[in-house]
């Protein structure tokens, strides 16, 4: 039986879904060692998500931004909590929505995604800054 | 390699996000003896669901609750499940957007959350009662 | 410990939400060895999800669908990624709000599911075919 954690911080990035696939496993090498498992990865922030979706055409990254924006608007006049900025409150109801950690299957030593499959880091904030991530891998 | 699951119930909240970090660690001393390892908490209803955000500011818990009923709102025409009050597909749909289970890393003994999260019960119906939540702690 | 780990494939489903747990229940017999422990449940795909809601009243089920299609609507003037049918970027979009995976808690070699929820595969796409599960039960 095998548990390895470790933290990271992903580099800031603008607003928008990001694929982070290469960026996280280039920090849990000791993934080669599991034969049968599963990775956890926990975002430690309220206002981003992380997110599986299609790692190939960027378009699709573009258009999540686009449509999250759309249903989870800026500024209505609801919104009591105004303080922090017209993004912050959007922030934490796309988050709540999408999604705080992930958990992928691990297999023979990879992570077990399909084709299309890669992780994003979905910043919800106009300037978010470094982000924290804690990756959990067990399994034997 | 230590497994550790307990069974608990919730006290009845009103319809709304409630922050319920507290009430749920009180159960999980256990927790203490893991170094590395995972908490996985799960709500036992299809009404209801669990979630991490902000765990300061009570206007985040307030706007979340205006927002979801404004996209997912009650006595739209076209649902057909309507038979259990207006509150209960709205409940349904909430839960499958927001989901019904945590996982959260520990280490050194404690849930390695962020610095502003929380654990959310999300009660969707107006009078829900007690919730059902399995805990699951493993690790080592 | 018990490690154990299967890659299935789903039969192809209409656009829709479908129940499907006794489908995946099948295929881990091995489940019976846990007394307690977790099995998550992962989809190789970005056009399909999984989530867990009511197995009862299949009405739930159509309104879902009903839903989900309002507030992520196809052919929106601003999707730019439309080359793969009009079914195509909606799919995307509804998989990152509902999720790639779930993860449910063994107890007494069973999953320790509520009364009313059963495992749902979500199909976004007219002609989805069959859809990758990876199933991974862990505990002891």
């Amino acid at each position: 039986m095998i548990w390895h954690q470790k933290e990271i911080s992903l580099a800031a990035k603008g607003r928008g879904f990001h694929l982070v696939t290469d960026e996280i496993l280039k920090h849990i090498p000791e993934i080669k060692k599991i034969k049968i498992g599963t990775a956890h990865i926990f975002i430690k922030h309220t206002s981003a998500s992380l997110a599986i979706n299609e790692n190939a055409d960027p378009s699709v990254r573009i258009d999540l931004e686009t449509h999250f924006n759309k249903i989870i608007p800026e500024d209505m006049p609801y919104y009591q909590h105004n303080t922090e900025g017209s993004d912050d409150m959007p922030a934490h109801i796309k988050s709540v929505v999408i999604g705080s950690s992930l958990l992928i299957p691990i297999t023979n030593g990879r992570l077990n995604l399909g084709t299309w499959q890669g992780i994003y880091l979905c910043e919800h904030r106009d300037y978010g800054g470094q982000r924290k991530i804690v990756i959990t891998i067990s399994g034997e």
